[in-house]
């Protein structure tokens, strides 16, 4: 029997986000419980679980989308985590957010490469090439 | 020798988006003609033309990203075109934005999908997966 | 037996959105029918269906959203629609389209009044208030 | 005799925002004075005193607006404020919020949930329900 | 005796954005009669009369921020006018727009040179440098 | 002989953004060097460098559209800086911010008058009219 929508997603954010993405579950419990819920079911469940695209694809589209955006850094910076955690190397972090200064501008490339900085000081770097 | 920045540039858009990017550079001519020889020296002479991240992921990139900002609608065209043209799959184009759904609401996805089912509409489908 | 997320979703949907919302789930068919799935399933499923917030409240949410983001004028109009449909006055539209003058910019509210006049012209004055 | 826009303005900017609001006034008062009238006579003079929609609404909308922006954190906190004071209740702006995954993506929607979080922890819990 | 804030906006619309601002008036008669008169009252009658910074500037510093937002094309259109209306060059516009490809991108810029060309395209050449 | 497009940069970036241009510079050097390098060629090489338009009105379009996007709060103070280094007065940097409450919104203008705010207070008022 296949496992559930729940279960599916809460093994697929463990692989991609790890402790962060546990992290952001744990502090929606006392504010919005119903929506750690749909966090676990619909883009990790539903959306990361489909078979017809790579997870390192995925985590470079989301890269690129936040660094884009330019308005969420807490997130761009779990998913800058969750590359590295499903093996896109710090330089092909790098090399996303520079390229959106095309797409997004410098400002935007500038704030994702200062996001990835913090990220990789805090990450030992025997964890990712 | 190394080529040029304009002529790397000029290679790498061709390779990219073809005929599309071709006609970019054309419709600049008349109003800013300078503007033209930016675009293919900075994002496809510099940014393109580095090694560091290949090519199918840097159009997943930049699909991702068009898609997520919601308010670029010609280039995210040319640049679905240009994923599909360096080994991208519809699929994978589809899988791409459907994400976009997660980051930027369904809004923002669904137009990327329109747009997607524009192009390849309008392109043979002999020429892709 | 409660229903399932599926038919909640699309009971929800046509209540909401009719017509335009059954067009925009067509129009899906041939690029991304799975998508076609989630939109029914978590937007109207699992959001729409929640007992904590009536649907006025939430057509005005949604009218006020697209607005200020200027950048989903189908969608805007869809749900321009779905405030009519549940009970939100032309009048009311107008106001919540107006005060996003204050939160977007006058080109947001000008551009979501325009599309409100799309729809209203549209639509048979006897539909609505 | 009717009261003028900055009067009226004032009382409505006091019973929406309260404190928080006087607080935005005061701190624009070395750098931008003008900018403290206009804020008082446009937004809450002209807009907010409109008989046209309930505060309750308007409130509604400009919570969701300014969570699917994900721009503007300090105003969108003021807002959270403004709509327990005129009304709605906890439960209705995590509903509006959550909502906003739909227009905006789960990173809007996260953010303002966490804005929510930090207004309704500084606020006594008697003061809304 | 000073005139009113309407008198002195509808003067400075008509100086600035002249027929096609007048045009943006008549198309809000019949939906949002009182968003036409804010329209020239706030903007024009506040803004744009003050003495601080002269309509050269006012009007580069719109053209700069609808490109970079890239969601209001009729309005940049309506601004790019009202530059060359108040002598900012044909060229001067488009050294803003292009570089706005710094700030937000190569799309905004392109798309804020086609808008541009359009404008010019309309307008005979007699009219402006 | 002419300067190449680097030195050209360097020197334009200094003399707009002075120390807080050559700081964003040095906090690349360990993450991103190649990104110093482009954005020294490319924004300020390239088209600072250009004599179509003034500094002035180059710094204040820029100022504009970062108050607009809202999402780049460091970068508008560096160019806060920059646009008083070139001669626009802080009643002008003043008027700018304002007027993009008609653009962006007031949230918009409000986060940008506060940067105005941090960056007059740190810089010493000798420095600029």
């Amino acid at each position: 029997m296949s496992s559930s929508r729940y279960e599916q997603g809460l093994a697929k954010l463990q692989q991609i986000d790890g402790q962060a993405g546990e992290n952001v579950i744990n502090s929606l419990r006392d504010i919005a419980p119903d929506f750690a819920r749909y966090l676990i079911e619909f883009p990790f469940g539903d959306i990361y679980s489909r078979p017809g695209l790579d997870l390192r694809s995925r985590e470079i589209a989301v890269v690129a989308a936040l660094t884009a955006l330019g308005n969420a850094a807490p997130q761009l910076k779990v998913h800058i985590e969750g590359a590295l955690n499903v093996g896109v190397s710090r330089d092909e972090v790098v090399e996303v957010i520079m390229q959106m200064a095309v797409y997004a501008g410098f400002p935007a490339a500038l704030n994702g490469l200062f996001a990835a900085k913090e990220v990789f000081a805090a990450r030992p770097a025997a964890c990712t090439p």
